[in-house]
């Protein structure tokens, strides 16, 4: 196999199985009615902590319009709340409250009973083997990822996502 | 290392090393000005073929009214079409354009870049290693997937996310 055929699979691999471990981790959030979007700014929040709006909607990916539309829903529900600060009454900080917090977890959770299921399917050596090849690939990943520029140098910055 | 920390260490890992390679296929899109719920859309409509706007809110876990002004942008851009259904006219059918495909394909490209780049970093043994041992958790994750109760059955249909 060339390499460029062993990079192509790979890619695909990895679509494939993130696919799987996201839908889920996602399903437990259907009941919830949490959208992938309230999601990934729970997850942000939990991550990085308290952030302005300005960064909640870099970090999303999203118009701060659609920003105050979702940091609404999600204070509503008790995830988040909104903050002032107390020196300049303008800016405004969202924080991650602990019901918001649990259903995070309550995702990574449902994406390790799932991968435990798979690992039943594992002997020893083959778990062992699995567990030594990823953590020598994600260390070359954050490797590559710090050095090697980036089409849009602020990405880089992007530390969490699921 | 017990099984349930091989888990929980494989669920980070999987984390980590997806983010990254989300967020390097990501940059490409910064200066398309496409944001990450137009990109998945379109990537909806690459893997599933054309869809009615039922079907595509369904796929991307959004309301309808979302899903009204998600098309109407795309359409004005030229990625995506709108067909009316001939039978019944009420249908409204999402259709991929060419220029939809290319922006689903240059961030596919940007992460076999940055694959090959970390392959880079691999002897011949090591990148063998690392294929076979993807293969064979892809194989057996479909497997679980497939066999194992999901909390929301309906997310266990789709098939494709970056």
């Amino acid at each position: 196999m060339s390499n460029k055929a062993v990079t192509k699979s790979l890619e695909v691999m990895f679509r494939q199985v993130n696919t799987v471990i996201y839908k889920r981790g996602r399903s437990v959030l259907t009941g919830m009615q949490v959208s992938t979007l309230q999601f990934n700014a729970l997850l942000t929040l939990r991550e990085f902590g308290t952030l302005t709006m300005g960064e909640l909607c870099k970090y999303l990916f999203i118009a701060c319009s659609t920003a105050t539309d979702l940091v609404d829903r999600l204070e509503k529900v008790g995830f988040v709340e909104r903050l002032r600060d107390h020196k300049d009454r303008r800016v405004v900080r969202v924080n991650l409250l602990p019901k918001g917090e649990e259903v995070v977890n309550s995702v990574i959770m449902e994406r390790q009973v799932f991968l435990g299921e798979v690992l039943e399917e594992y002997s020893d050596q083959e778990r062992a083997d699995l567990h030594r090849v990823l953590e020598l690939l994600a260390a070359r990943i954050e490797k590559i990822d710090s050095t090697l520029p980036c089409k849009d140098e602020w990405i880089k910055t992007i530390k969490i996502k699921i």
